[in-house]
């Protein structure tokens, strides 16, 4: 590919490098762009037809643009703008630094700029953020032939073309129309008596993961968005609720591992934000395990007098913490699939308290038997102390993976940040407590 | 919903009531069975019309869906099989019990049958298992105008017919074009002037997951499966791309929390599975902190006779295993988001050397403050052991972080494996290891 393009550029054979380019997807544009150098890429860019160049702008990543934006002309920052879907236009003005944005606002239409700046104001993380603005909009007493005419006129891209909203006058939504339909139709019959007037539809300010969670359970390409009128003010498409569930999804990995999500990607954020985006819940953690320290503290006579009782203090905090984390994944992750729901708290904590049992006792044979191997066979005490202590902490550990999560999420926190970080450390008191207390009883020490 | 539903039985009004059926949602039709009893839910089901009978029929569980089976007649049956996508099809059939399977596959049609035993040959987890034999397939000497009655007299569901393929003769994709660019071209203008002859294609025995993350790059609604002569023999479409991504992201959790993934969702998987999915990595685990324990041992004279020091080691413990995780996830995330490779290992470790001596000194001096406040300001060499330790664990922990994953991912094993359980036992053994070490040293114990 690389070469082919190289060879017409070279030549200087624009209109044949033009035609290539259409065949190649937008989305491979980045990485083509990665192996040239500016002015080459310049040049294709400048010949690429202005609908191709808007596509292959958005697919670019910020930095790309914002370099490319400083390279064109005012006359070819138009065209790109005005070519771009208002989604991402205004993505690009959240991304772009403050000069360039100056920019950028200085080449859209007028009549544009109320509508940026109308999708600019909705709340952050809100389905108004994400929608688009273009869509294809009949009215009931349309033919399926008006609406093809209509549809051609308009000609958007693939992704908001397919799915029709009919409206009324006043822009309330009515009805919704598949193109397929259209297609399998008779092109006099009247939209009214084809449509869906079953739409559903979401409010300018839900939150963008419920509606892209609609996806995943409707097979939509889009979904029509209403304001408190409900009249109908854009679509949210696909392509945008799948950016929107992995980004969730990455804050959700990150929050379970005690990380404050971030937008920008590994290599982009600086050494000092990772540091920064790391140490609150370090700091946090740390303390917290001051008190499981406070409480071995409290039992120095008993580990003094039998050293040997230090040594399971390892194994119990990290089966605990293991034990904690499965749960508080598996209750975090059915919360966000909507598998499992509060309602559902006594069901879950009870097949969670039989899944510890059976996992505690399969533990502590287990332990005894290599206690029995390691310090021979007369230490039924220390194997005792330790085994009813694993049988115990994993009832516990799992327990807090299930409460813990249950709990924030009726609070109407995340449930994410009950993950295993926060539960090991609880577990970790609870267990050493627990393991102490058993040993200065069977011992009487 | 539901009163207007069993108003309409009650009034035996059957024309109204398919009518009213036809415009609910078929991905709401299994939240409604759950609220209805089975004599109403079989009316229902019954009126609904052949396609959105197979429409509702994939929308529910396995098990509405054997239960619905052994209510229909056998001639009920082979309509609704009939109309369901074969992809759907070898679905139904991989989770059906035995009897239901032999029920299904008598009332397939013998035609159908060898289809479908084909796809059911292909490895698990390949493009090849997903895909549906079901596609809008042209020549390239049709014309728009063709292309639009061969679109209609298929007539199928909107995820399969918005792109559409050219083949040659013997069956070989040579252009791809999308409905939109038909509505939009000359009703007689031929379809080898307006394809696109740049096709992305991905083969039978692909891996699911790679196939899923193509439609993520690229905007596609449904990908191209092609055998080894380069005939096209499928298409995955984008609904079940998403499925295959929300599957694979939920296995990276389960094996990132130490459980072995399942199919299962939470409430099928019986109390004895969910142990033994978990067991398995816990005793693993638990041998491994054995280890540690082991180290432990060895200062046994250390800590009794300095006992304050063992007050210490869970605070040590913890941190270790929570900035390995910290690094751990973020860097098997990076990889399964392609957004960190293989070449890319020195560039993340210096970057985590970096992060993890400012995390350490931070925490080494909040920790030194505490150890003043609470011990008094005379403990300077505790506050220099634990200090010292900290930074040492930090910055080994977050090196683990990223070498293990990395290894994994090199050993061309998953590298979701190596997440914070694995991890923060090895942190464990070595921050026990340190500190004891510089506590000897420093104390002269």
């Amino acid at each position: 590919m690389k070469a082919k393009l190289l060879k017409l550029i070279e030549e200087q054979k624009l209109n044949e490098l033009r035609k290539y380019l259409e065949t190649i997807n937008s989305a491979d544009f980045p990485s083509l762009f990665e192996e040239l150098e500016e002015d080459k890429i310049l040049i294709i860019y400048r010949v690429l037809t202005k609908e191709k160049a808007a596509e292959v702008f958005t697919e670019l990543d910020p930095d790309m643009q914002e370099k490319l934006i400083n390279y064109l002309t005012d006359t070819e920052l138009k065209t790109v703008v005005d070519n771009l879907f208002f989604d991402d236009e205004v993505d690009l003005i959240e991304e772009m630094p403050s000069n360039v944005v100056k920019r950028i606002l200085k080449n859209v239409k007028p009549e544009d700029r109320s509508v940026i700046n109308e999708l600019l104001a909705y709340p952050e993380d809100t389905a108004g953020t994400i929608m688009t603005t273009e869509f294809v909009d009949l009215k009931e007493n349309m033919t399926v032939k008006d609406s093809f005419d209509k549809i051609r006129k308009i000609g958007l891209d693939k992704e908001t073309i397919y799915t029709c909203y009919v409206l009324t006058i006043d822009r309330k939504i009515i009805g919704v129309i598949d193109v397929k339909d259209l297609l399998i139709a008779d092109p006099d019959s009247l939209i009214k008596d084809i449509m869906n007037p079953n739409v559903i539809t979401v409010s300018t300010l839900d939150d963008q993961e419920e509606v892209a969670k609609m996806f995943d359970k409707y097979n939509f390409f889009a979904i029509p968005v209403v304001d408190k009128e409900k009249r109908l003010v854009g679509i949210v498409t696909i392509d945008d609720a799948i950016d929107v569930l992995q980004e969730e999804i990455q804050e959700d990995f990150e929050k379970m591992a005690a990380v404050i999500p971030n937008d920008e990607s590994y290599f982009k954020t600086s050494v000092f934000k990772h540091a920064r985006n790391r140490i609150v819940w370090l700091i946090l953690l740390m303390l917290t395990s001051i008190i499981t320290g406070g409480i071995l503290d409290n039992y120095e006579s008993a580990f003094v007098s039998l050293p040997i009782l230090v040594s399971f203090v390892p194994l119990l905090m990290d089966t605990g913490g293991n034990c904690g984390s499965q749960t508080s994944t598996l209750v975090i992750r059915g919360f966000s699939q909507d598998e499992i729901r509060l309602k559902d708290f006594f069901k879950v904590w009870w097949k969670e308290i039989r899944v510890a049992v059976l996992v505690g006792i399969v533990l502590a044979l287990v332990n005894t038997l290599r206690i029995f191997i390691q310090y021979g066979f007369d230490q039924t005490k220390l194997a005792l102390v330790v085994g009813l202590t694993l049988v115990l902490v994993v009832i516990l550990a799992k327990s807090l993976g299930c409460i813990l999560p249950m709990l924030a999420k009726k609070l109407k926190m995340d449930p994410a940040i009950m993950a295993s970080p926060l539960i090991t450390t609880i577990v970790d008191s609870c267990s050493v407590f627990v393991y102490f207390q058993l040993a200065v009883m069977i011992f009487g020490l």
